[in-house]
């Protein structure tokens, strides 16, 4: 069950009074498997993952996998504020057979040691007390505002080597990510963004989990599957042209992606969000899918 | 009910497996209460709110009502990064009768704009749907890293003048307060901490919430009481003086304030934290301590 790949931190559609809108989300799953991911980080950043209580995420990945769609597709994120919120979610995953799943630091508190960070890690591994969980960091101190160290990782790979056994880096700092690829070989490192994902498959990292994915899951397939080939470098100039036409906007990143679902599925409902993110303007949206239209246009 | 005083948020003493100890908690209430604290902000930043899930502390403010503290004298934490976790305990918090909540935004996503935060409270706000509603919103960037502005405020007590009724600045900057102070005249602003109750109190604010009161509620209770009285900036200077020695050791302020409520209490296990936060060590208790005697030997 080594995960490996493109993975897309789901988007989350919700319904008219918020709650989340399972058979959408459903579609989007599927519609994602099919269009190159090779599984999905559910409930991750993009995901509005946090602005879901407990109850609200167990019943979603629980509906997913009554539908039908394989458990081990799944690496659904499980960190949060409270030890205990993570415990019940990490057991659930590992419960259903998810493959793994996508772990944040205990993010309210800031400025927390390593050591304070690790004590919250085993608290949950410990807590959970299940030999088929794998642990996959998550690194995105932009948003948590609290990173995972490499001090940190080797702490835990040290003491738990069997279970952390991967990161989603989403600092956005390639030195980060190459520092981990060279410090700890055999660790799977899989970039936050398709913009380093020739650089991580070079360095012997294992994927990317990237927001983009969730709208152009088939290109950044492509140059996965054809970063060993002569015309790599090329492809990868063309997944950073899509990126930039689409962030060239500035616009909120998950509220953006939701408008081109929107806009591609031809279904409004996709453009609400969970405040405090605010969905974009028909305008911006309709400026966004004009500047994207030549580049859909083209094949992978 | 217009809340005013000196409140503590109030330290929450967990068990060897690292569940809420209520038992302790109950009595660390009534301890307060008969010390001077007003009332109390039951899970604050100081309580370790976030690192409890939301059936945690629903149960624990369940259970503190159940012993027969008056449900009017709490301030209960209630704002999440979830919208329905805050609603869920908000409800509770207005049907047991507590006389406000306080609510920090929602705290996940960086960067968000005013008009997203007011739509979150908002839908909060509208969500819990009750006339009894007083909401104390809870301002403390250096840990949330989500401010509550001058402008929000501004938003929400022209939207909602009947709800939205007061604020806890934890900046730690005067200059936020001494503005919020002047340009909402009526707006029940507490100090978080009492380094500013004086100029609060001067400037037409009502009081503190502020985390050393778990350990000295008395004496930010008799700088309160005389906030008018000619040895008011002397009564301010003691209080300092008080600060400053917990505070000098720089420790993290959580496990110091479980550590002098172990000692004075002669209960160790008051000493233990929810990860990431750590127990201060055996010699750096004794050492703040020590500084403390002369203090505490001090009648108030």
């Amino acid at each position: 069950m080594s995960l490996q790949g493109v993975f897309a931190p789901t988007l989350t559609p919700v319904k008219p009074d918020l709650s989340p809108d399972t058979d959408r989300l459903i579609a989007h799953c599927r519609r994602l498997l099919d269009r190159g991911c090779h599984g999905l980080a559910l409930f991750g950043t993009t995901s509005e993952a946090n602005s879901f209580s407990v109850g609200e995420r167990m019943a979603v990945l629980e509906e997913l996998v009554a539908a039908g769609i394989p458990a081990a597709k799944f690496m659904p994120g499980t960190g949060c504020a409270a030890l205990s919120d993570s415990i019940a979610l990490t057991k659930q995953a590992v419960d259903l057979g998810c493959a793994g799943v996508l772990m944040l630091p205990p993010f309210y508190y800031k400025g927390m040691t390593d050591q304070g960070l690790f004590n919250a890690f085993a608290a949950i591994i410990d807590g959970v007390a299940d030999d088929r969980l794998q642990i996959y960091l998550y690194h995105i101190p932009p948003v948590a505002q609290v990173p995972t160290s490499h001090n940190l990782i080797e702490m835990l790979i040290t003491a738990y080597p069997k279970t952390v056994v991967g990161m989603k880096d989403s600092s956005g700092d390639w030195n980060n990510m190459q520092t981990t690829l060279e410090r700890f070989p055999g660790f799977r490192l899989f970039t936050g963004t398709e913009k380093y994902l020739l650089a991580t498959m070079r360095g012997g990292g294992v994927g990317t989990i990237c927001a983009t994915a969730n709208v152009i899951a088939d290109r950044v397939r492509h140059l996965y599957e054809n970063w060993q080939s002569p015309q790599a470098d090329q492809l990868q100039a063309d997944l950073m042209q899509t990126r930039d036409t689409i962030f060239a906007h500035k616009l909120q990143p998950i509220a953006a992606l939701k408008a081109i679902t929107a806009a591609t599925t031809g279904d409004d409902e996709w453009l609400r969000v969970r405040p405090p993110l605010e969905s974009v303007t028909d305008q911006q949206a309709a400026a966004l899918m004009a500047d994207l239209a030549p580049i859909f246009a083209q094949p992978v």
